[in-house]
């Protein structure tokens, strides 16, 4: 099934806005077995629409577009579709009832702008969109189906996961070509260096023989297997757990926070943070992932001296001799948060984000981090490269790398 | 001036990533008054990209491309260009050194496919890549100019700001097309209300002669007017701040939380947060604001009962009699939160952000939220929609709105 993606909308091509929906719907399809072929932004244009529905046409067997369908005047999404699949614009009685529910329960008033949304083309079948206003159509012709979704990026997955994909798939014979995928995610080596190591196996290797995605995420690097073949896969991925044994963190489409939260998990023990220069970014990480509550305990985002010194009991001596940004400092922050919050495990940051605040010897993107373990503190001090946010995301995967590398191998790396 | 990007790489495809490379092209693009006529994903496919390259040289007078240059087998970019182009690849002494010279202050081994980066088309001007080891590349052609950058975010936006976009100054008449910006964010009132009432007003209105972008964030909506002529320009953001009072939460291109701290700078206040549900991402948001430490000190996660009461100083009876997630737990924390950090200001948040966690009268998504202000402390419970990270972003916002509103209007709605 190849498959191509059309996001709509003005906001995209003007990048007020970063699209979303593209890479969720394409991750789906490609757990799906199908292959996203074709993906582009378009205008609120009905020109630039209907040669872009064209070209997509022609390159793939199922067109998936998103946005374009919102109330305000510039959406005419609807009508060029409407002339492609040569239908009428009709009122559908079901669609404006829908739409008048969603804004009683809301409490809001309805406005013609808002009416207008239940006018759809006459040659689709309309799909409810339980959470919006706005209709999902499915178009068909010559054998391939397009289908519009809203924009918005909470309607958009609803509907996708919901009405679109189990319409696909008895549309398609989806579940026979399903692949298989492993991830696995690795902290210290370049995707070149990784890549070299693995073109050195024998051609006959399952290392060889599987498809290997390099997916750089900020601070680590994640890498994707595929193949059909479910036991070829399991063998490459052990041949790979053992041939980077040093630099894999983690197993399985997870974050890093959310791998942190598991190891914790089967360890029986508990964490907590104490943030400066990471501002709540450990925390908001480790809380992002539900059900997180029985590992995670709580946070201190200690950014003034004063707050390190009342409510995680750094010592006035230790901030004046050594500075605020020291490994002496992150390692009292470490285990002063430990014991506040009452934690087994803890993670400390102190550095300096930038872009200002650089002092001698301590450049933008100084940051000494601590962790602590139930046996014991390690602590050592950092240099991230980027921006403010970079090194606030670099920062928070290092600390969180450090306390699931040393959960995993407690005997080592501990004073 | 119309532009095309084309964004090259497998993983955007399989949508491993989000691509946050070509709304920040596009961005820069719009506020140099050019005009950003298509976009579009290409995989890792010579075919692929060469016929992309085709469609957006025949659509646009400038190409910009990043990605598929990275130093794994499968980056095949810089071939086609070289084909597309009419060239013939060869071996650029100057990258070479530039590449060892990386490495070497990195202290990592050099390699093959690291080396092979420094063959380069001979029909383009290389132009170096300050930041990293693949080479930015110009080519020309019928006065029209691709320009080739890295995928690699950082990478990216430093040669394109640096390098690319002086060279786009100079090659273009760019200066003399600006257009000019205001933006205007607002909360409570949809998209829809908002067109409406404007297109409620004369033709003849300044608010119907400038051109206005919606740009809907999770938990308020941001408006984009834009004009060539900053006098009517000025005039509609007056219009509009007028008509839309009592929802214009704060005008710029800002984040809520940067609105925040400015109001808190000009009111001479600080501010800390006492975090619940939102597990951090208050001080996350604040704290990503270069410069915030002078207004923000330092923030409580208090996940578990026990953190809200000997951090917070949030009292056992409180929590037995209403229950963590109550206006009454939420007020103690805001309170006692402000006394422990020592803040004039604070914000609070105890709530349930799903999936689980829902009680009889306390569905997922009811967030209590407290705001103490120097004057009085106001707090409600809200009801936010979709998952997980949404009801945390959405009680984020929240509460960073009802300070911000609060410190606009202090005489109001405090008790």
């Amino acid at each position: 099934m190849d498959v191509a993606i059309i996001a709509i909308g003005d906001e995209l091509l003007l990048g007020s806005v970063t699209d979303t929906n593209t890479p969720f719907i394409a991750a789906t399809i490609d757990r799906l077995g199908g292959r996203v072929v074709y993906s582009c932004h378009v205008a609120d244009d009905p020109s630039e629409i209907y040669s872009a529905i064209g070209l997509a046409m022609s390159k793939a067997d199922l067109v998936l577009t998103t946005g374009g369908l919102g109330p305000t005047k510039d959406d005419i999404t609807k009508e060029v579709m409407c002339r492609y699949f040569g239908g009428r614009m009709r009122h559908d009685d079901a669609v404006a009832r829908h739409i008048e529910d969603i804004f009683r329960r809301k409490g809001l008033p309805m406005n013609d702008l808002t009416a207008s949304q239940a006018m759809v083309p006459d040659c689709c079948t309309v799909v409810e969109n339980a959470v919006g206003t706005a209709p999902v159509m499915w178009f068909e012709r010559d054998g391939k189906v397009l289908v519009s979704m809203p924009g918005v990026p909470r309607e958009m997955r609803y509907v996708f996961d919901h009405e679109v994909v189990p319409r696909l798939r008895g549309y398609y014979d989806i579940s026979s070509v399903e692949l298989h995928h492993r991830f696995i995610s690795t902290e210290g080596i370049s995707e070149s260096d990784v890549n070299t190591r693995i073109e050195a196996f024998e051609v006959s290797s399952p290392l060889r023989s599987v498809h290997i995605a390099y997916l750089p995420q900020t601070g680590y690097l994640k890498l994707r297997m595929d193949a059909e073949d479910a036991v070829l896969l399991s063998e490459a991925e052990s041949l790979f757990c053992k041939e980077f044994e040093e630099y894999v963190i983690f197993k399985g489409d997870i974050t890093p926070a959310e791998a942190l939260l598991n190891r914790l998990r089967e360890a029986g023990l508990t964490v907590s943070s104490a943030e400066s220069c990471t501002g709540g970014n450990i925390a908001h990480q480790l809380t992002l992932i539900a059900g997180c509550s029985d590992v995670y305990q709580g946070s201190v985002v200690s950014y003034s001296n004063e707050v390190k010194m009342h409510l995680l009991g750094v010592n006035a001596s230790t901030l004046d001799s050594y500075g605020a940004v020291s490994v002496e400092v992150a390692r009292e922050m470490a285990e002063g948060v430990a014991l506040a919050v009452g934690t087994d495990c803890s993670m400390a940051t102190s550095g300096i984000a930038g872009p200002g605040g650089a002092t001698p010897g301590k450049p933008v993107g100084t940051v000494c981090i601590a962790v602590k373990f139930p046996s014991g503190t390690v602590s050592d001090v950092y240099h991230f490269t980027g921006g403010r946010s970079e090194v606030i995301s670099r920062a928070t995967v290092k600390a969180i790398t450090l306390l699931i590398r040393g959960l995993g191998c407690r005997a080592t790396g501990l004073s």
